[in-house]
């Protein structure tokens, strides 16, 4: 049976969506099943619509289907990724997490393994924050935390050892895409262990 | 001149609505103008009239002024006080917050003194990490982060150095009362010195 | 093969000390192979011996191996207990992990299961922040880090999702003792399945 | 009457040695009374010296006072100044932050306007994490915390808001200067503010 793998994106202009594609991407190529997943807008449709970059993402990924909770039951492991603000995610996958109590006090979120991955536009600018900050949350819920460390030698490149951050506005380059790929493969052979599955491939 | 503060709570049953009056009592007692004021509710109509208690309260509170950015403008403190979701606070807060990127660049939300409160439904339910959390996004304002510590004895008894931490469904007794009393006039205080205000009476 | 833990504490007084022979024991009741430890002491032996309880306490546990580097690489999981400093590790625990950056880079440290316990005098005396700080560092090395959550229904009793908290001074009872063995062997479980090893029973 | 400043670093190849003498330049351009001061050594003297680059900044700094107790009671604000050790404060600061519970016990510690800078081998190296730790331990002794957030403009370039960054090996150009001397200038100003004095400049 395959490890299933929801890789979960809140983007307002585009980096985090396509932070996601690439981490599905590699995922896939591990031979898990992958959802690549959004979450719901919760800002005002007047306020999306009033900044063309924010409107354009908007509709683009009309067709990437909603987050739900069947599917933070069905997977094995998630794999969130979304901008910093303020050193904090973003409201929109906040409003998300608010909706799980029904889940969480079932048990139905216990023993999944979780990464994350984030951006922000300065080079320090939080993103250490946002994603430690996720990760206590999904503690609440019994999660297995899988953060990269340096477990691949291009993390001394580029840095975040609790889960890659980009810098918006930088192009994705080889390196970017290879430590994003081994912390989704990485996520994926943590969470088929946890699950007690065996992987198609090698990760 | 005044010391101005703004005491904004988010509640969804009523103990922060509680914690938020206590508080800004005591600081009207310093003779700091307080204005205590909501941060508005983002969760669907439907979902908050599907719960009773959820109900009521939003009906309780419904002519307390919802906090406005002109509100973050206006003072020079903010005591912020939300419950726990996860160890992080709530998504209408989040979501405020995440309203106020203009505030921010314009540099309006620097130099404020800021303290927080929360409340959990178990001893050590993320209370913690919630109050480090915002504080951490205040950070980025540039504020003055004014966490009580053990300024007062009473906080050896209630606990948490980093903001008044209530557990759900117990009862604020004579010792909560105080310690959320002097956090509220010791963030007076602070937030008087920084914006160089004398202050009416002795914190 | 038997899944290996190496359970490691640092204790002033005894009370952590207490808290990780219970840990012990309900890991070994697992089948694992189990390593009491201690962190060696920093603090000048004139201040040990200046303190009544701190020097007794040292001479009680003078017979429990000192951690090196070498249960390290043994070890599939490490279980740390430690008290709170200010929300964050006694410097003793903090010296033994600043040793570890030989075995760190050699990637040696990835891919152990982790988790903590801690002790405060105060009932949120940092001892959320104190674990989050831990499990922090514990990321850099590529560990998965295993928080209980609420996936034991005592928890909700006891509280932290993060990992068993003891408040100072009140007694190790039957709820005390069923969470920190319940977070003790969800340990043992995941170090088995990260490590591919087969549980000896049901944990 | 002055301002009085305690910059007390701990730096094991001169890179937070170097940043503390920038920040404590900056500190006295503003009229502020200032002590640099370094953290005792804690690591056996055969590890020191075992390493050429660590013995030649043991000894290069050895007239610089150690920080006593008596400066923490002086001073009226402190900037720490410390590397990255896997997330979190190295232990040689740690050793001495555990040493103060006397201080702390009589309240002396509290109402200290302080701040904190790092430095660390990769970008996202734990630089964020490092600082909030200390501030988390600081909020313990009822200090205010003094952020830097984006208050200067420089702060967009060098990226962290919650304390100077340096990624070690990299030269401290002006923009870096520019940013260590602004947060240092700010924490002088508002220590003076919280302490209640004059300024004999402006910051």
């Amino acid at each position: 049976m395959m490890t299933k793998l929801a890789v979960i994106f809140y983007s307002t202009y585009g980096t985090n969506h396509e932070i996601a594609e690439i981490a599905a991407e590699a995922a896939r190529g591990t031979g898990a099943e992958v959802r690549l997943l959004r979450v719901a807008e919760t800002a005002p449709q007047a306020v999306v619509d009033g900044q063309e970059a924010w409107k354009a993402q908007a509709e683009k990924t009309r067709d990437i289907p909603e987050v739900s909770h069947a599917d933070m039951e069905w997977a094995d492991g998630y794999l969130f990724v979304a901008p910093t603000r303020y050193g904090s995610a973003p409201s929109q996958l906040r409003a998300f997490i608010d909706t799980l109590g029904g889940l969480w006090s079932d048990g139905k979120l216990a023993n999944k393994a979780v990464s994350a991955m984030t951006s922000a536009s300065t080079a320090h600018g939080g993103q250490e924050a946002t994603i430690l900050g996720l990760y206590t949350s999904f503690m609440h819920w019994g999660a297995v935390v899988v953060a990269p460390g340096y477990t691949d030698p291009a993390i001394f490149q580029t840095g975040n050892p609790y889960g890659y951050s980009h810098t918006a506005g930088t192009p994705f380059d080889e390196t970017a895409r290879g430590v994003i790929g081994h912390q989704a493969k990485r996520l994926v052979e943590m969470a088929g262990k946890v699950a007690g599955k065996e992987l198609a491939t090698a990760a």
